[in-house]
């Protein structure tokens, strides 16, 4: 079946500065076949903290508010376009369903580009390990090189058969260049207008300095598995906030996250914020790792977020 | 005007293999505010030498054969979305005149990710400063950190304003990693059939040798200010081939280049390859700076480009 009519589809870069370098020595490279072999000047002027952001837009949208997918750490914006067990991911159901839709890759991310270090980042990127994956996204108890000796969670939602496939699409990842994400998210925000902030993961901290600073840019906000938040206190808000969580938490650094996460909850609830708390196993649903988007049974926590959100727009 | 309709938007990655790092020390790190201080193991599995493609399927095409994008260095699929001077790119126009159009970030690049180095990476990332942009890409002969005192060449095509916005578009870029490339150009080409290649700059390298071991894959080929060719002799082919150059070329490290595939070219001509050579200063058109899809004039370009797309594939 066709996608609806669409009006627009482009991208845009927000943020960024010029950032000059200067002392380094020059060096000789050669680029191309064939080609001189050209001195390397590693100074001067470079734009550092610049987003990248596509959008797609319906001819006859469903909202006036579009919709804003927002990554986690060490992904970029492909992660909505393709469920592992479908062609189709997150981005092409909303767009089916008539949503305007936006992806951001983060800066440092994907088509954002990054900056040399330690000359302009902080730090050195963190490279995500297979190992280090199966077992920190909640697919099993142990990694192997060898795929039939990984041992999965019983129940795992995960398309384990994909999981190679699945650490193509990540990327590395700074941990010191979360004011300029911000930064940049913020310019985005004000960009395109009140919109529905669908986060995962890492994107909970800039998405809830995000409710916080423009609350009047936010008509309604998704965490799936937020992994952190920025307050200890809660304050009067009329967002409403769904935070989605899945299975196989107990005994590992979720706990720590989850705990932290659900203590900001809590302290929302008591003030009559309007948030909602979906922990998928406490609800029936078991299995489901720290990608929702991508597991077996992603449409169906798709559509308990859907039904969310239509309540929460009337 | 809207979109003609879409039957389908997605992406996918192709290529890639699984590499082992071992040795390194363990350090510690925190990811998220309030997390938990995490040890990062630097060893282990990881995933290199994959490429994202994202892929735009009309419900109608108008022809049975689907444009693949191929960006130049330093440079990802972004650089076909957005032209500066209007928010759509050749990408959209593509689509507007019913082609499904496939558009790749090359390995290392954009949402296709980058590995390790020296671990796995053979050398360390260029990064392109705006003081090279200004001159290697040829929009004028000298360029200073405040705007107002650069100087672009009187007739330049380049939209100037824009170029700052521009220097957000580019990406780091290694040298050592052009096998991988190819093997992942490969991989795209077989998977999604007989196609018309747009090759932008670095593009050529790759885009060459599809051409010589899967004729049967390529139905055209367009390369834009071609960086170089692999080959010193032609062979006998059936591929019809357009290369387009733009102005200011003598005096710049282009004017090898350039003299590389013109060898090249004439040497296809001289045993009847079906190759044409289109210069725009010599064809009347000024100004031109190394990215024809961005400068001013660039839907001028482009209607030549598919007028010659017609007519080759007849």
């Amino acid at each position: 079946m066709s996608l609806p009519l669409l009006s627009k589809i482009g991208s845009f870069y927000v943020g960024g500065r010029t950032v000059n370098i200067s002392g380094t020595p020059i060096y000789e490279r050669q680029f191309v076949l064939g080609g001189p072999v050209r001195k390397v000047d590693p100074n001067g002027d470079f734009e550092s903290g610049q987003m990248y952001v596509q959008y797609f837009l319906q001819e006859n949208p469903i909202s006036p508010y579009p919709l804003l997918l927002v990554h986690g750490g060490g992904m970029c914006g492909s992660c909505w376009e393709n469920s592992l067990v479908e062609s189709e991911g997150w981005l092409q159901y909303f767009l089916r369903q008539h949503y305007d839709v936006y992806v951001a890759d983060a800066v440092e991310r994907g088509r954002s580009g990054w900056s040399q270090f330690p000359d302009i980042y902080k730090s050195a990127p963190i490279f995500r390990s297979k190992n280090e994956a199966w077992l920190g996204f909640r697919i099993g108890s142990h990694y192997d090189s060898n795929p039939q000796k990984r041992v999965a969670f019983p129940e795992t939602q995960f398309p384990i058969d994909m999981f190679d496939y699945f650490m193509k699409m990540n990327v590395p990842r700074w941990t010191t260049n979360n004011a300029e994400t911000l930064a940049a998210y913020e310019t985005c925000l004000k960009k395109i207008g009140p919109s529905i902030l669908i986060l995962h993961s890492q994107g909970s901290e800039f998405g809830m300095q995000l409710i916080r600073k423009y609350p009047e840019l936010i008509r309604a906000a998704v965490f799936l598995e937020p992994s952190s938040t920025p307050y200890k206190e809660a304050c009067a808000s009329d967002v409403p906030i769904l935070y989605v969580w899945g299975d196989n938490i107990t005994g590992t650094h979720w706990e720590t996250y989850e705990s932290n996460v659900r203590d900001y909850y809590e302290k929302q609830l008591a003030i009559d914020n309007k948030v909602t708390w979906l922990s998928l196993p406490k609800y029936g649903i078991r299995g489901n790792s720290h990608f929702l988007m991508l597991d077996k049974n992603n449409k169906e926590i798709l559509a308990l977020i859907i039904d969310w959100l239509q309540k929460a727009l009337k």
